[in-house]
């Protein structure tokens, strides 16, 4: 087969133990999974009234323009429909934006570590990857992502708040960036955990958008909105833009139930607010714990923290794992002596934060 | 911004008018849609069952590996699992066919008319598209595209039952385009109406992959199982070939309420096997419906019959849908004097063709 010389070394995305494969491995109980950002608290509960009481046939295509979720987001927004694009998690934003713009005479520059859904695009499309690495706090260094800029260069990927750091790009530092950028580089804004940040400072990107028509923020509904079950993220733009990316789109690329649950939970804001609330709580009790054990870690914006502990990421996480809390080792993210965890219930990080404790004491004996 | 050269006229899927659209249009109380191919009889009632009673979080990412699905569909087919790629549809596998091997150095060979997915994955990746017009049957002419094959040529896209004409390929034609097609084309054998099919020489496909690794099988569950609202389809291939695609495919493509509700489908063979009867029943009342007023049509073996009326199917389906029937235009589909119907139950169908007798008296007096 004449297969695509840049997919020779690609690896197809290898998924972690399921929560089954914990439990009997170690003989547990329970297994708490604190990996993948999920929110702990779920989803509003307006959700299962609303898949109960779904009234269309399951054999019909689902609305491909999604007018209902379009209105009630644009609305949200205050945006137009038009500037708006629904993906299959916000994941297939990312790769309808690559499939419209990356080709292998194109470069794409973007942080290091960062959300890796941005490099695995670009390879599949053969363009040249760049990679400008985070500073020491984690952040972006836009002034060197600047320079990287030549033009070969297609898309700018910046996620704020930065997985796997939870650092966010400052709003100075962003318009002096958006202000550099040539005008036919697309910028990309990744806010998958907008919902979640509580920093004075941070700004309404989405009105960036009337002033920098390059620019495409994309979120979900698979993090805070707690749907990450049915797949629904989104982007925005400009008119034009948007309108670009449509034909790659696939016709019928949001399913039915996922359109209307994402929907229904646009209305409980007071829930995505008790969330943030917790949230916030959930990663004071992180950083109490850093403190008083002399840990590093980075502050997050988002519902995760990185934790350096200053030896293999992979040990913490087996220690982790086979007392049932499945982390995510820094090893996989760039960051092989840290882990980073998701932010759970007050008495699921209680409980972590122990298991963490006796495992720094198991240590320090040895 | 460097949009990719063949996007630029590329136009994005324009939705049909929706059922609401035409009531309001009209003002009618009822309006039926047999435009879509879709199941008129739904799915299995053991989907709403597991709806009600799915005891996952929302919150969870689905299973990006669909085990349990990818055991039922490997156990059915009696193949492997690593032999089975799960897709967003079967749109999905299509897109992931084509983005694994099509770029603008490459050609890629179909039938037309046929299924406009191939031509619209093709035009985004860049590729040359080579349509091999189908034969006044309605049948894929194999012998004139294994003609059009050369060595830029890297797809062939096969379709069998063939939208929009319900024709299927032969077998012995099959196996001879299988024999001659240079090893390493990949040959798609698009299925989506597979468990439609009654003819009684048609073929195991599937089983045809031991001999031929160069052959993809892709089939749906949007059809006669009646889960497009969940977008689930599949490919079925060799190891090799599938582990090649695993690396394009977005590691969280499918619904977990998806994955589930088409596990639970597979279950339920006896539904499967009474919306087969019922709609060679239907069917049979087309061919009935054709045969006393002596328009053509073509014998199907899918859930859908072209009906050509010898005027612009424009014009047929306006009247139709002004009577709350949407059916489908040939127009847009390579037969302007024809429509295509979606079989619908047995009332949906006397309603139907009581209308298109009208239509006919009114165009005769005219």
């Amino acid at each position: 087969m004449q297969w695509k010389s840049q997919l020779h070394n690609l690896k197809a995305y290898q998924p972690g133990k399921t929560m089954e494969d914990v439990k009997e491995q170690f003989s547990l109980e329970k297994v708490v999974k604190l990996a993948s950002n999920e929110n702990p608290y779920g989803c509003s509960p307006q959700i299962q009234n609303f898949i109960y009481d779904y009234a269309s046939s399951h054999a019909i295509y689902p609305d491909g323009y999604a007018k209902r979720l379009r209105m009630k987001v644009a609305g949200h927004l205050s945006v137009e429909p038009g500037q708006l694009i629904f993906g299959n998690g916000s994941d297939e934003v990312i790769q309808i934006i690559s499939r419209a713009l990356l080709d292998p005479s194109k470069s794409t520059v973007m942080a290091a570590p960062t959300f890796p859904q941005y490099k695995h695009n670009a390879i599949v499309e053969g363009a040249e990857v760049r990679e400008v690495p985070l500073d020491e706090e984690g952040r972006h260094q836009l002034s060197k992502m600047l320079d990287s800029i030549d033009g070969t260069t297609a898309v700018v990927w910046l996620c704020s708040p930065n997985n796997p750091t939870g650092e966010y790009i400052r709003k100075e530092e962003l318009l002096h960036f958006l202000d550099q950028v040539p005008s036919d580089v697309l910028v990309v804004l990744d806010e998958a955990y907008y919902e979640y940040v509580t920093a004075g400072d941070y700004y309404d990107s989405i009105s960036l958008i009337e002033s920098y028509p390059q620019l495409v923020v994309t979120r979900t509904f698979s993090k805070a909105y707690g749907l990450a079950g049915f797949r629904v993220g989104y982007g925005v733009g400009s008119r034009d833009v948007i309108g670009k990316l449509e034909p790659v789109r696939e016709p019928f690329n949001n399913n039915s139930l996922g359109q209307g649950a994402a929907a229904e939970a646009m209305e409980d804001q007071a829930f995505i607010e008790q969330c943030r609330e917790k949230n916030r709580e959930g990663l004071q009790q992180f950083y109490e714990f850093c403190e008083s054990t002399g840990l590093k870690y980075m502050k997050s914006q988002a519902n995760f923290i990185l934790i350096d502990f200053g030896l293999s990421g992979d040990e913490v996480f087996q220690y982790l794992m086979s007392k049932g809390y499945i982390v995510r080792s820094g090893g996989a993210l760039g960051y092989p002596q840290s882990v980073r965890i998701t932010v759970g219930s007050r008495e699921q990080n209680e409980e972590l934060i122990s298991l963490m404790k006796e495992f720094l004491a198991v240590i320090k004996q040895s």
